[in-house]
């Protein structure tokens, strides 16, 4: 019993994105969520970004089971790719392992064992007992967590928001978290995303009201609703709008299609099945006979609703009569690409709606208010917030010192922090390998920062390639240098150009007895004086390759 | 008096940025500022983006003067280079030329006559009689612009705001927009950056009553405060500040240093020189006696404040009692670095102050509101929308209709787009050459599409160049073929895959005879081969530069 709890930060912490926390009691691990982030411009060529779980790895048998607190990718988006190296069961609600299943169904060779869970359950794993929590967010089946320990009782919250005016009627059970409170909890994890934002988020059916008025305001048009494909409650609403108004429902892009057959399929999603119709099918009904439900509310390039604004959509030709509403907001970096594609969209001729205009969309995290609740229900010795990058952990921890914390049980977590947890201590012992790793093409991981440092090096001033042929034994060029550049400048493309480089390598070969230097001396020579030229010519510093052939 | 005033949109329309109008009538030309853009992920590489005056180069002798609104970036950053082929006077508030000047000094052989402006002044050039109107915005001196013409009145707004609590006293003289309107105003182009956004901009001195609430509730802390440096009144409040609160400024960075040096000798910015400090002497006075005004607002990697939180500026060390103001809203794009600075002073134990916390920032923009107005006291019989995205200036077009003008009175302008206007008629005749011209290093322009692609291509998947070397006679490959990656994957750098790629090579080239085809069949013969057998191995296409030598 004297034991204590690890709690070991693999992801999700400084950062939005990637989460990962893992829960250790001493041979015993269980892992809360495994998500992925979306790579941003200092990553050119990535596809996605995965926490390092070398921890986990370096501690295989311990690890007793993943538990997905809900289906969103940045909780569930690295599982194909954990799941290949730790096999261990999963645990989550019927709508985050139906999300699961869908996903796994491109890496069929990976085996995996799933439990579903809900609300209530009580999970007994070795030494943990899990309690799930029934919380309101974006996505329907989200879970926050009380997980029980030799140590005392420790609440993850996972990503949670209070809607007092739920779609399914159930609000985050805050009744369950103020009893919890009152049992004593020794340590609170909460989800941090919008602690910068003051009051109280609106409800989802608030989305619902706006929506609406924008089907009775529009009966005669063609109707486009773009929005994440994962917002359950939000397409329950639209599909009921739908039945509202008599407008008969097709799902076009991949994403937005999978999901809607999964929700359906579990029950989470309610609908009349003669209302929904195929793409394929929408030119046997009239304009206002039809609403058109689709991915790439984030301006995605290869998305459906951006093809259709590119007029690259096969099945649909954007027109006058078409009005497209934007039910999301941009994600923050997503905002040129949303903006690019409204434009589009204006230019053929279709009306549009979105944040800027109306109140169409609203946001899944927790705002100021809902989170001084969390911790006034929760009452926790101890607390770490989570999910955020270091802005909004730091004024989390203002936040609950304001409620009252000291600041001395409360510990900002970063990336690899490892946390020991007593019944009544907590102190950071260290830090564990933890990281990203990179995600391109058919690789995991095998981008090293060199690779990604030629990538952004090529990018700004691009590259010039130079071969030589030697014969170091008569210690003479043997033919005309070849040079040829790529990205740099269009001058530098041209012929004077490179007649002009070719003479200053031949100059600065002049300079060196070429019979007995090594070839890693000429092509130093080579590349010194290239590049003083072409910055002398351009102002640039392009990467030089310089080949030196020897005869 | 037959003849038509013509309208070319040479920036400005269908983007944020770059501002340029051309007015023309016979043979006389004056042009409407001469804008900037700064460039964005497509445009890899590239400093500035300015417009493409094609059209005004073809029609030099016409060109009879620049008219400035006002001197940010967008409106002046293209004189440099614009006035290094059209030696026209340019006309100006005083403020606005100062910017000018202090920019040109970095060009010092372009020469330039400069002449002053001031609102109520009336500028006769030909056949154009010009009056220029006080409009508020976030920089001082700002300008717009009544240009009566032989066919009528054209109202330009220039950027724009109404603020009734204006620092200076002087409110945007609605007045005068109103006495215009009565007089009849044939054509009004109105800026259209906050269309979107409902109600009225805050006054500018609402962030004079944040900041000083800030300074209040922290009088022990050491201040720093990032913004515009073109802010001239929002510097001004800060200095006020200072005042009460008898701290020392400290200006740092460039363009803050700069401008307020310009704005402080012409009088625009009011100011103790007591309390004016050098950055250096700094550490003779006591953190409660300081405030240090710093550029870096935007994240900007070399700007004063990111160097301090990246802890590699000189004179400045940032700690526990430092805190950070920014009264800047990041410019969309701008997000991610703004954010990146955040946490890292956050790291440093700074505290900080920005737009998401507290209202240390306003518009310099006309939101709805404000627009409606603009379009109620101007009443003009035609109208175009300028200062936007597609977006903003097809919303505004909406919210002109819906203030009861026609459609047909209505022209959405895009770039090149050429208009006509006579008395009682608007209608557009056609396009001119129009676009962007790429700055970079030291070429002007000299960017075309293709380097760019190039630049694109290689930060995605890099590059592979193979070398060969041929005997054309014999038909046979004289030496091992050479072949270098980079930025594509770490594998290809290795050994194993060098061996692989080489024997991919030397199987392509069996398959032909080498005597009788050209270099260039061999080269895609290589270069098909190569591309296929990487994207076997790495899921990736990269640039494949291949050069084939013939011995």
């Amino acid at each position: 019993m004297n034991s204590k709890v690890k709690i070991t930060f693999l992801g999700g912490v400084g950062e939005i994105g990637k989460n990962m926390t893992a829960i250790e009691y001493e041979d015993e691990i269980i892992v809360i969520d495994a998500g992925l982030t979306f790579p941003g411009d200092d990553l050119p060529g990535i596809d996605i970004v995965i926490p390092d779980i070398s921890y986990l790895l370096a501690n295989k048998d311990k690890v007793k089971a993943i538990i997905l607190t809900h289906g969103h990718e940045d909780h569930i988006g690295a599982l194909p790719f954990v799941l290949q190296s730790l096999n261990v069961p999963i645990y989550g609600s019927r709508l985050t392992l139906a999300l699961v299943e869908s996903k796994m169904k491109e890496y069929p060779k990976v085996k995996y064992k799933a439990v579903s869970v809900k609300a209530k359950n009580v999970l007994k794993l070795g030494n943990f007992t899990i309690e799930f929590i029934h919380v309101n967010h974006s996505i329907a089946g989200a879970l926050a967590l009380c997980i029980s320990t030799p140590v005392g009782n420790i609440v993850h919250t996972g990503d949670f928001k209070v809607d007092y005016e739920a779609l399914d009627g159930k609000t985050t059970d805050l009744a369950r978290f103020g009893e919890l409170g009152k049992k004593g909890v020794n340590l609170l994890l909460c989800e941090s995303t919008n602690v910068c934002r003051k009051g109280f988020s609106m409800s989802e059916k608030s989305v619902g009201v706006t929506l609406d008025k924008i089907f009775e305001a529009n009966k005669e048009k063609r109707l486009f609703v773009a929005t994440f494909a994962s917002n359950i409650h939000r397409l329950q609403q639209i599909l009921d709008l739908a039945e509202k108004y008599k407008r008969k429902v097709a799902f076009t892009g991949r994403s937005m299609i999978n999901v809607s057959e999964v929700a359906m399929k579990i029950g989470e999603l309610k609908y009349d099945i003669k209302n929904i119709i195929d793409i394929d099918s929408i030119n046997k009904y009239e304009d206002k006979e039809l609403l058109i439900v689709t991915t790439g509310s984030q301006g995605e390039p290869m998305s459906a609703l951006t093809r259709m604004a590119m007029g690259e959509f096969k099945q649909i030709k954007l027109r006058q009569n078409d009005l497209i509403v934007f039910s999301a907001s941009p994600i923050p970096g997503n905002e040129k690409s949303v903006y690019n594609v409204i434009n589009a969209l204006y230019k053929l001729g279709a009306d549009v709606i979105y944040d800027e205009l109306a109140a169409v969309h609203v946001s899944g995290h927790a705002c100021e208010e809902e989170l001084k609740l969390m911790h006034n229900l929760v009452k926790p010795k101890f607390f770490m917030p989570v999910h955020g990058e270091f802005r909004h952990l730091k004024t989390h921890k203002d936040l609950a010192m304001r409620l009252g914390m000291e600041e001395r049980n409360i510990i900002l977590p970063s990336l690899g922090a490892q946390v020991e947890l007593s019944a009544n201590s907590m102190r950071q012992t260290g830090y564990v390998t933890a990281g990203q790793r990179l995600v391109d093409g058919i690789g995991i991981g095998d981008m090293d920062s060199n690779v990604l440092k030629e990538r952004l090096q090529l990018s700004e001033d691009g590259i010039c390639v130079v071969v030589v042929n030697i014969n170091n034994v008569s210690g003479t060029v043997t033919s005309d240098p070849f040079i040829i550049t790529r990205g740099v400048v269009y001058e530098a493309e041209s012929e004077e150009f490179v007649a002009d480089a070719k003479a200053a390598i031949i100059a600065s070969l002049k300079e060196q007895d070429l019979r007995a230097v090594e070839p890693s001396v000429i092509k130093n020579t080579i590349r010194r004086n290239v590049s003083n030229f072409i910055f002398r010519r351009t102002k640039r510093r392009p990467m030089i390759l310089t080949i030196v052939l020897l005869d």
